[in-house]
């Protein structure tokens, strides 16, 4: 009994490590020959037409569909920020949350103006939040530890914190969507995602940290000054001992939905900053989730950029958004959206009678 | 009588001179305030948050609307196209305004993606277009003179394809739009964009010409010597004269669209290269129009940059795109619809119980 036990344990345990979805070579070939015999020079609608051809190689079909959008925001408060590391007091996570749900917050006006299925899961705040239709309550602790004393959180809050992310994702497949977005929330989470990137790829503190929320630029150096006391404290480099040691539970539910989505072949658009570190280290851990990863604009948070070197990522937007909570995501999926109705919608130069390029 | 004939023809003549419409500057500063009281960092929506005090300045109201566009594609033919500066053959011009009207080129499937009103201007092609309800009939020439041996134009064409631009603005605001998008089509209209730009602003063509619709870049020292021989025919700095001598009838019609939008006071969304090179003209005849000016994309066509430079436009998009048809503009609507109902439907912190940034 006790074996079995184990066993089913260590299933449990290991399911982000599995294979993620395969994706369909042969239709993105067809897709990209397609898009040739439209009416436009090869190549004219730039990265409309690997947005259009990515989702077909996703969807295993010639023409994709992009209606079915599902968005789920995780929240949760950190141990780190009594550090002085946010422009913002700690209560604004719980205040978030509601606002989130009632729909005054940039992603739930966004994810109205896309009609997207929308949901905001609370792994733990320090302030109350009371419950609501649209808020799963997947409470965790009070926020995590202060990770420059000890472990943000345990093994098994870093477990729990995947599976709340699993969960999201095995709704959003339940719900036939076609694109997933996460979103993320947690005073001092700016922080807890450049320790991260610092301690996974290496680059000091300072190189990692921005002003987040809006905090005072004299400040960087002291945020900087955080981080480094953290990961002196924190010396493994594992990816999942990284995750425990510096994390934050939204920022590891991240890192499970976005495992999840690609072994369910959902495709994920990731978000900015702190969603591409949870992209980071979710590849990390499994890196044949990579191809299921789109990536939707670049922040201005200064870490960003190494981040998205290291996925050898290349965003649709920079248009100096840093807000977060999924929204610049949820900006770009207009622009997606117009990708798929031109390779859908358009004429060939066959059908339209249209000569093509003389060389 | 004769007097009196001079007196009106004068005045026909000078229209575009007119001032632009004022912009409310207490609007502007009522917007900017009021960005500040949503329930998100200051400044943390980037550029949205510029387009969305921007169209409630233009349109006078502390909260804009973005639901009726009206898009224009001019299309021409150019005299230039027979010096072999285009990899596809001119009859294309003609086939692709049928395609227009048809509703399968880029362009129509973005505007009945927006729902906007959609007109195509004919202003003259080598080869036949049939009628169609969708097809404006604004004949001035079956294309213009090869500007390499001749001016491109008569000054009586000039003011015809200006009129015929502000048609098409007049046609705008009879609708009730809120935003101008004008496309142009025309083989061989990117090197009459770059020679308009070279004379203006006195860049050695080489650094003015890019690949169009797919030139080979072989072929690139070409044109730039064929602008080069046209510059050295037609010497004349007036933007007046240039646009006569070395213009195409659809980029002047821009020109006339442009600043009739100004004057009435409805904002254009500028598209790419082409689209920009009429802007930098229409500006220079009349400077009162640059604050109704919006910029959507960055072309990769090298010429593209020193105009959005000297325009000091930063355009919100810069995903590759190089098709022209006003495509660039339409897809970026969508962005700024987002930054619109961002403005119009977020929480404020009084309003959601939001606490305030500490510092």
């Amino acid at each position: 009994m006790k074996q079995m036990a184990q066993v089913i344990d260590r299933e449990i345990d290991m399911w982000f490590q599995n294979s993620a979805a395969q994706i369909q070579a042969s239709v993105t070939l067809q897709a990209a020959e397609y898009q040739l015999t439209l009416t436009k020079p090869p190549g004219a609608l730039g990265a409309l037409e690997y947005v259009a051809i990515t989702l077909a190689a996703h969807q295993g079909i010639l023409k994709p569909a992009l209606d079915k959008i599902f968005i789920s925001v995780f929240a949760a408060d950190h141990g780190v920020a009594k550090q002085g590391v946010s422009a913002f007091p700690q209560a604004v996570t719980a205040e978030m949350i509601k606002n989130f749900a009632s729909g005054g917050a940039a992603i739930s006006v966004l994810a109205k103006q896309l009609s997207a299925k929308f949901e905001v899961v609370n792994l733990g705040t320090v302030f109350h939040v009371p419950v609501h239709e649209k808020i799963i309550d997947a409470h965790i602790a009070n926020g995590t530890a202060d990770f420059c004393v000890q472990s943000a959180m345990s093994q098994d809050q870093l477990q729990q914190a995947l599976a709340h992310g699993q969960q999201s994702a095995i709704r959003a497949k339940q719900s036939g969507s076609q694109l997933f977005i996460g979103g993320e929330m947690g005073i001092g989470n700016t922080t807890s995602a450049s320790a991260l990137a610092s301690a996974y790829l290496n680059i000091p503190a300072i190189n990692m940290v921005g002003c987040g929320t809006g905090l005072d630029e004299s400040k960087l150096p002291h945020k900087a000054q955080v981080i480094e006391q953290a990961l002196a404290l924190h010396i493994s480099r594992d990816p999942m001992d990284i995750l425990k040691n510096l994390g934050g539970f939204e920022i590891v539910a991240l890192v499970g939905a976005y495992i999840q989505c690609a072994q369910q072949g959902i495709t994920v658009l990731v978000d900015g900053f702190i969603s591409s570190t949870a992209a980071l280290m979710a590849v990390a851990i499994n890196e044949s989730i990579r191809p299921w990863l789109m990536f939707s604009h670049e922040s201005t948070e200064p870490g960003h950029r190494p981040i998205l070197s290291e996925l050898n990522a290349l965003p649709l937007l920079n248009i100096g958004m840093r807000l977060g909570e999924g929204s610049g995501a949820a900006v770009a999926v207009s622009l997606m959206q117009s990708a798929v109705v031109l390779h859908n919608q358009m004429a060939t130069f066959e059908g339209a009678g249209v000569s093509e390029k003389e060389e």
